[in-house]
């Protein structure tokens, strides 16, 4: 054992992070030393915190310390558009931009049989519940554009046929593959300007 | 306020560690999510650990949880040879090479009058006085290759002038201003062994 093993046992845990590898965790580990003990006790307190207190939101699945999201319990927003996203940071990035005034659903992934993902697997009932109880005029997919994107996006506006409800999904300009994640917030604000309606 | 509060506070926490930015910090604190309870408990624990347990070796001002390393510790080391290194993990990377087998002193920064760092302010009293009491036949600086360095090998070099002890530094080939912390055990190595005597 090189480092006491406080230092060790650290180091491992900042490998359980993704895209950090021996040396960045080494570094990490090493920083926490001359963080002030103040910060220290913060950072770890909102380790817990985060497992312990966040939860999803029981109407659109967004992530929440309450039983409903403040994005759902706001009343200033458009509850006449529902932007249906795969994962909770999408309906981060779609905040940032600022623009976008409507509702959410997070289904918490897409349909991907080759995984084992079936429609049963992600959030697409309790979207068709909402659907059928809410008052929505559109519905915005902003999924990202691959297979199972296009998948579930296929999937959905089938079952959403006999509705009387615009169906679009965001623009492409968004590259085939990428990780919703790293797009600019400027170029989703224009695919979200640019939605075309497809049912 | 974008995100839960708990999770904005983890993505603080995360930014606060050195080459972690915005993106980065959302992208870990999310991941954070994801982990087993237990791994997350283990975190937030080590965290503390580190910030209570780490001490300074009494003797060499190495890392431990102890009063004393565990090098200073080890009966099996050659306590004839001192390697003079600016900080701990310096310590682990001689430790990593494997072949180096005497003791260490960690000076804990380098003279810089510009930055306000004197003489006084590095381990520079506790080294003198170890060679004094003790047994040592052979002193290797391994400071970075950078003014700070030279200027602090130097000044110990004069102090310790009236000893009967050998000065050497370990050999360079390690680039000019280089961090010693990114640089590879082989290059390391080399310069261990063909350190060249200076005083």
């Amino acid at each position: 054992m090189i480092y006491p093993s406080s230092i060790e046992k650290l180091i491992e845990s900042f490998k359980e992070l993704p895209g950090i590898g021996d040396k960045t965790a080494e570094r990490l580990a090493f920083s926490i030393m001359d963080l002030e003990d103040e910060k220290v006790a913060q950072f770890s307190v909102s380790l817990m915190d985060v497992k312990k207190k966040i939860k999803k939101c029981k109407i659109c699945n967004h992530l929440t310390e309450s039983e409903t999201c403040n994005i759902c319990n706001d009343k200033k927003r458009n509850k006449k558009i529902l932007c249906i996203v795969e994962e909770p940071k999408n309906v981060i990035l779609f905040e940032k931009i600022g623009t976008y005034n409507g509702l959410y659903h997070v289904l918490d992934g897409l349909i991907s049989p080759l995984d084992g993902v079936n429609p049963e697997d992600i959030n697409i009932d309790s979207l068709v519940k909402r659907i059928e109880k809410g008052d929505f005029e559109e519905l915005i997919f902003a999924l990202k554009p691959s297979i199972e994107g296009e998948t579930t996006m296929l999937y959905i506006s089938k079952i959403l046929a006999g509705f009387n409800i615009i169906i679009s999904k965001i623009a492409y300009g968004i590259p085939m593959g990428a990780d919703m994640e790293y797009i600019d917030t400027m170029t989703l604000e224009a695919a979200l300007a640019e939605r075309k309606k497809i049912a």
